[in-house]
């Protein structure tokens, strides 16, 4: 049994950990960089220990000094939360081989889904639609447009070694596609060394929809419904809701079922998200697992009733799950909004300093995820999430207007906020609709004149 | 259609309106006194007037200025919170005359449940059972006696002007009847100069459960199930939550039955509470209606997921409830703990003065009604009350673990408050087998030493 847990991570997430813990009467071990000192969660943790620099990799990425810590302090478990070592498959592995429970997947688990075309192949083979693709890199141009062809017009060309959307580019027919193909590979090969690329379907202006997975060690996977996660800037998730506002019960149930096929397939244990892209079609494509717990669970867990949290100590503790997958109902709809302290109006710019007066929101549906406080010196070494504003209500309506005011009464001085830029979205007229996609957030920058939401 | 509230409150209850509004899109005029100016309330106000000095009788008491607050104004309805004038005949008659809405039932009904001899016939007329006792003032020694052996000892021997626990004597049988009977009498007339005294079945150690009624203007009396709020100190609630861990479902269909059929005789409209006291076999009397909200509305919002101050504005508004009874669920369990500004181990002195640091607890299954922050003075002119704890979860063991830990994160300083003397009731087994009656705060403060909540 579990009786003791280092928390592998900071912000509002350790807090959270800390929260579930207290709750089921297990102690909590916090680690912290010399940056963390007066966090909250050093603060609420049963005992801490100092693991290095304020830098990441002096201190939340050094798995030596996270096992030592936890041997010296004597922890049964631990949770590593998202980012930093929580996908780390070596990371788990350690772990295991120091008899230390990993709160997570198995390490094999987070290796198969870690690397992505393993990944793809993996799901792929037990029935879950992919993007359509080259197999890999393409050999020549010949190769290349008789792909694109195959696929079907629009595609995208991508580099291998790619990233930041350098040498990527978008063909709508054989023309362009001639045109574009060069580019790609001129692109790549200045950028990082290396023109070869691949090619995909183009899924235009697609939703960010993704699966929670709850599976225990007893061979139970089950999903907890979906989180639409199309508000994003440059690929960072601002807000998330369930149920999407998009999916039909009927789509729900069949990308529901493919999820808990694709959790299968990497005999996944713990808890975990499939993410899919859909198009305007309803078409849904695997993209990728992440093999830990995500930012936005929370919008799940109000929706569900189900402690995550508690959840996963319990599958890592070998319990089995207490419930099955006709248990599960979704009969509330929550958003979540990421306050992150950053200037909307000045590019994202990160505003870290201290908050000299902090007044949260509450009231009936609002739940705040919060590390923060009147006091608090925001490091400027991590990234820039301040907590979390999830609200909820019987429908999607209530949902919003609850958002617009708790988001109204928020009160974060000394750091600029994205409160304002959160506000601005409740009250667009696309986003009420539900008809963002992850073009939205490019498009709703562009159109929005920046004192709108500064 | 209401466009414009005022809040003829001030506190949690007044910040709870405001947000209701904002969430409605309702305009809010708060009204406040030279106490008041710093509250958030005011702060969150679209708009704010001052109404006179601190004394309650010099501002929120004063029918006349808050009703030409209203004028001024131009507002369609006036929230009446609880406490002040909620449950003022005479205001209520006063809003219909200058037709503005008063958000809560006609001042027939306030009248009616607002003289207890009154209430009681009307709601034993309606077949629901009150306790037993004299009918009104015992005229003789020699008629008292009849009385109390035709209802059965143990009895109460009450001041007809009573009140704090004057002129009130509990007798066993005939012996100590008739020694009681004189001490009551006296005890009456010393303290109020009025001798006369009634006779009722002393109901020992009752537990204090009250149903909340939702009904609206045409017809339709539902009630939300019960609240149990035995967790007293000299009347005055401490913990309430919902469901009771004494009622079955069989008894909680009974009572709600009852307290439909209460209100229902009272012609009730608006939201409001039907108390019982319930003795340890199950038999319940009737002993009041508040024709209010209640102060513990928010642990059946979160048991039921209804919105209890939107559902009184809709109604007042002459909306039709879009819900039945048997839609109506208790799928949750909800706790609620007052933070009282008050010093639990020096007799609950209470301790006003300005916090110097607030933290509240958040995270999944806890709200906060409150009105307080750092920084914030706290008036010695009103009740000692700061905000509200109210913690949720699947079951009761869930919610008092929550509870625990949200109210060990809790951080208030400089002013003393009930935080610790909750988290060592939520530590005590007695409460946490569900058992404490009326009588259980008195017992659990003699059996404590003081330092366990100080």
């Amino acid at each position: 049994m579990i009786q003791k847990i280092l928390i592998a991570n900071r912000g509002e997430i350790a807090l959270r950990i800390v929260r579930a813990c207290r709750e089921l009467g297990i102690k909590t071990l916090a680690v912290y960089s010399e940056a963390d000192v007066q966090s909250l969660h050093v603060q609420l943790a049963d005992e801490a220990i100092c693991i290095g620099g304020p830098k990441s990799a002096d201190s939340y990425l050094r798995a030596d000094r996270i096992i030592s810590a936890a041997e010296i302090a004597d922890v049964d478990a631990i949770h590593p939360g998202y980012g930093f070592l929580s996908e780390n498959a070596r990371f788990a592995e350690q772990c295991e081989s120091c008899n230390i429970k990993f709160i997570g997947p198995k390490s094999k688990s987070i290796k198969m889904m870690g690397d992505k075309s393993v990944a793809k192949d993996t799901v792929r083979k037990a029935g879950v639609p992919i993007v359509p693709g080259s197999d890999g890199p393409v050999a020549s141009e010949a190769e290349a447009v008789k792909i694109a062809r195959k696929i079907g017009y629009p595609i995208i060309i991508k580099a291998v070694a790619g990233g930041g959307g350098r040498g990527m580019r978008i063909a709508h027919n054989d023309v362009s596609f001639a045109k574009e193909y060069h580019v790609a590979r001129n692109e790549a090969e200045k950028a990082f060394g290396n023109g070869a690329v691949y090619i995909e379907k183009y899924i235009e202006k697609p939703r960010h929809i993704e699966f929670q997975i709850l599976a225990d060690s007893h061979g139970k996977v089950l999903h907890l419904g979906e989180r639409d996660c199309s508000v994003q800037r440059r690929h960072q998730k601002l807000i998330e809701e369930s149920p999407s506002p998009f999916l039909t019960p009927d789509l729900r149930k069949k990308m529901g079922k493919a999820a808990v096929k694709a959790a299968s397939a990497a005999e996944y244990e713990n808890a975990g998200t499939i993410e899919f892209l859909v198009d305007a079609k309803g078409n849904y494509y695997f993209i990728e697992m992440n093999t830990r717990i995500q930012v936005e669970h929370p919008v799940t867990e109000e929706v569900t009733g189900i402690d995550l949290i508690k959840q996963q100590i319990r599958v890592a503790n070998g319990e089995k799950l207490e419930f099955d997958q006709s248990d599960i109902k979704w009969e509330k709809h929550a958003i979540e909004c990421r306050i992150n302290a950053e200037d909307p109006a000045r590019n994202f710019a990160p505003s870290p300093g201290t908050i000299s007066l902090y007044y949260a929101p509450g009231g009936h549906g609002v739940r705040v995820d919060s590390h923060a406080y009147g006091g608090y010196t925001i490091p400027s070494h991590y990234d820039s999430m301040i907590g979390k504003l999830i609200c909820f209500g019987s429908s999607r309506k209530i949902a919003l207007e609850r958002t617009y005011r708790a988001l109204s009464e928020y009160i974060i001085r000394g750091v600029k906020t994205t409160i304002p830029l959160h506000k601005a979205i409740m009250a667009d007229p696309i986003f009420i609709e539900g008809k963002a996609t992850t073009a939205y957030m490019e498009e709703f920058l562009n159109r929005t004149p920046t004192d709108l939401f500064s």
